[in-house]
């Protein structure tokens, strides 16, 4: 979920100084478009990690904007007025009216991530929390708010070098409290109370859009971006017509080019003799694993995903190669059957679930729906907004009844894959695997880039991450996967 | 919830004969419709209490339609096969293709009613699997699927009659088991959880429809109705956009006539007399309450809605007369102001809440949505469908902070509101309270009075719920009222 926010994004200053202004004047158009238009309200949620910059942000929007129709909104303890009526009373005198934005820095969410991350409240207690806020937000974007919710994060190095700097800095020295540490030392649990709030919360109408809070200027241009261009979203969505709204949904801003995808060594160094090494030992361990007596109460589900030519088969069969052939099956996943195509598109995943001590090897799989639907147009943008909650939680109950599921996506380099295209289209044997569709998803590479880069961060979690493999080198690919998938089984069945 | 369910509908033999014919042609060529398009796939729950016609219901829509398109669907404890699984596996096998109907007969939901009901599954436990069944929900409408819902009802009384009349009878006696008694001595859990689950899960796209089961006739074209219904609207909706899908919910169809406005009695007897003496009793009561220390942690809001000269005026008057001016506020809520149109409809009422120790009372509410902007197409019908889960939101919040909600529906038949509307006009000083729109709604009368009932239906609960007053003898009125909210305050504070 934070992978793209702890790439190390930073702005510097000449590019900073020279894109401002533009970005300025944009923010008051667009304000003054929606103050004219008067059809909707927005409202802003500022939240995420102590030091990621909320404040600053809130202030720098009240900088840029014109702050005769943008009100910020701080909430600390409810005053005895507040406390004597329900939870979201406060909330409700905050909201602003259509024309103007609404910037909630504290809101419905602060308290719930506060009191779940110090143990305060049980999981429970925080399940039905966010149940009401699923609802009250659902009747926002339903009565026509743009709900725009940003997540200000920091790694934990970063959250420590921070606190450390200002620690250094006589005049700085006095802002660091014990409680700041206090706070830093719940860091990772912290993180994980976000990751479930935010997953959950997290909806094809109003998803939630993290911030990489460690380079001001960075961040600065990120928030105003994103702001810039969810306005103008709905605002063309408003003059297109009403229908339109619920799918101009907020996405995070393209900034520095730099992503997930090509912050990766694609090429990395395995020779034959060490690989045959490896293949062997990962290949006897994951044996005995599937072998074991504890795997009984498990299965495993594989998915691979990839660029066209990144080796996907080659590496499933090295995986295939360590199991009994009555313990596993490889579901090719192409374009829907007419019978697949009557159902919900998740219901041919479900059919082809393993049951227990069973493995299924998806070759593509219901991340189709976030990848070639979204980029081909097959389906709309509202459809594959609302997929990434969709398959969270498909790959949630999958857990929950004991499934293992390990997601590989295969990254090769642009030059590699035009190699191995015209080293399949000169071997007869395998011409069948290059067709003209292949050189035209070429040309959509950028595209395809960022639905990777969307559903990694949407759908990586804690309990089933991606693992993103440098596969310009196959043999490197292929022992990374075997060894991923022995880890992660590992630690399942100990 | 169960109110209009529990007015005994019931239909004769030759009408019963005469309708079926025609309606099961109208079925087949809904089915042949449905099949023709093959744009959306048809998904009917059946649930309910024991002994409400499920099953015959089930066997009965079988015989009626084209079997090789409508498949139903039982389910039993989970073989071992569906057990090592995820829970929903089971479902999603069962789930039509587009063009097909699906009759799920015990389901997602049967399990969990059931063992709450049983007082083994935790109130947490029940609303995990309630937001699980949500999300699966939603995921389903929005990819196409017909969700019609039937709830199977049967009275308490009702219950406990059909299995006298059972084991009365030598040649069924054998049907009744110690169990059915045992379950019938649960009845009041089971009601309760029901209604909890029910109204947690009825969406504006997917709301329950209760089934009043006790006639099997009458029982036997509802849900026939319902669902050729269903089947049109969403039929038509199809041929004329995509858009209008989701606002194309079933709804229960208008049998008989009865419903729960015209079931009243509304001339009920009171002199002057013993009205003065009932008034003075209740308003001391109630002043009482309102004073006592347990009041100060809660607070009381009271709801009036009414037809036009129903006597909300007159009957608030009697209720504040009893309480300290400091204590009150009358809020009348006529049309919205600029301001207020600017924000989600519930905005106005929220801001108007009342903190602890005092008393909001409402001369027409936030249920404006459901009766007057429904009939008159001030918003969308996905826009008040929605509105009910809404509105019980909202109340729920209120009662979880402390509030004691009371609601009260005046009903006079229409010559009490014609000679009152008549007064009105010959008294100068009363002359301003009827206008042009006030003959208007005359002449809507059905429809309001259909508004009425659904929203008594979907909106009257254990907690908040609607009471209906008599009012064409307004002395009646005024004390039903005064005494309901002592009751109501006198159970809340003991």
């Amino acid at each position: 979920m934070f992978e793209s926010a702890e790439l190390g994004h930073a702005t510097p200053k000449a590019e900073y100084d020279k894109a401002v202004p533009a970005l300025r004047a944009k923010l008051l158009d667009a304000q003054f478009d929606l103050l004219d238009l008067k059809r909707f309200a927005v409202v802003v949620l500022i939240n995420g990690i102590d030091g990621a910059g909320k404040g600053e942000t809130v202030n720098l929007l009240n900088e840029w904007m014109d702050p005769r129709h943008i009100e910020a909104w701080a909430f600390d303890a409810p005053s005895s007025e507040e406390a004597e009526r329900p939870f979201m009373w406060r909330f409700w005198r905050a909201l602003p009216p259509k024309g103007k934005i609404g910037v909630l820095f504290g809101n419905w969410y602060s308290e719930a991530i506060h009191a779940r991350a110090h143990g305060d409240w049980k999981r429970a207690r925080l399940e039905e929390h966010l149940d009401g806020i699923q609802r009250f937000e659902a009747m926002l974007v339903h009565e026509g708010v743009l709900l725009v919710k940003l997540w200000f994060h920091l790694s934990k190095a970063g959250q420590k070098a921070r606190l450390k700097a200002l620690e250094k800095n006589p005049k700085t020295r006095w802002r660091v409290t014990e409680r700041d540490w206090k706070y830093y030392a719940l860091y990772d649990r912290y993180r994980e109370t976000a990751e479930h709030v935010l997953r959950h919360t997290s909806t094809g109408e109003a998803p939630w859009l993290i911030v990489d809070g460690s380079d001001e200027r960075f961040r600065s241009l990120f928030v105003g971006r994103t702001l810039l261009d969810a306005l103008r979203k709905r605002l063309d969505a408003e003059q297109r017509g009403w229908a339109v709204r619920q799918s101009a949904a907020p996405l995070p801003p393209l900034l520095d080019g730099r992503n997930l995808l090509n912050s990766l060594v694609l090429d990395q160094p395995l020779g034959k003799k060490e690989y045959g090494e490896l293949l062997e030992e990962y290949q006897g361990r994951l044996a005995l694993l599937c072998r074991s007596a504890a795997f009984r109460k498990h299965s495993l589900v594989l998915v691979f995903e990839g660029a066209d030519a990144a080796g996907k088969g080659g590496a499933i069969r090295r995986v295939t190669a360590a199991l009994d052939a009555r313990q596993f099956r490889v579901h090719p996943v192409a374009a829907p059957t007419e019978e697949e195509r009557a159902q919900p598109y998740l219901w041919r995943f479900w059919r082809n679930l393993p049951r227990q001590g069973k493995v299924a090897v998806f070759d593509r799989s219901w991340y189709g729906r976030v990848l070639v639907e979204r980029v081909e147009g097959f389906c709309s943008e509202a459809d594959w907004m609302r997929a990434y909650a969709e398959i969270n939680d498909f790959e949630d109950q999958l857990i929950e009844a004991g499934a293992v599921v390990v997601k590989f996506w295969l990254a090769i380099s642009a030059d590699e894959q035009l190699a191995r295209f015209k080293e399949r289209e000169a071997e007869p044997h395998k011409r069948f695997k290059i067709t003209a569709e292949d050189w035209r998803n070429r040309e959509k590479a950028d595209d395809y880039a960022k639905a990777v880069c969307d559903m990694v961060d949407r759908t990586s979690t804690e309990r089933a991450p991606w693992t993103l493999v440098e596969a310009d080198n196959k043999l490197y690919a292929r022992i990374k996967i075997l060894r991923t998938v022995c880890e992660r089984l590992e630690a399942a069945l100990s």
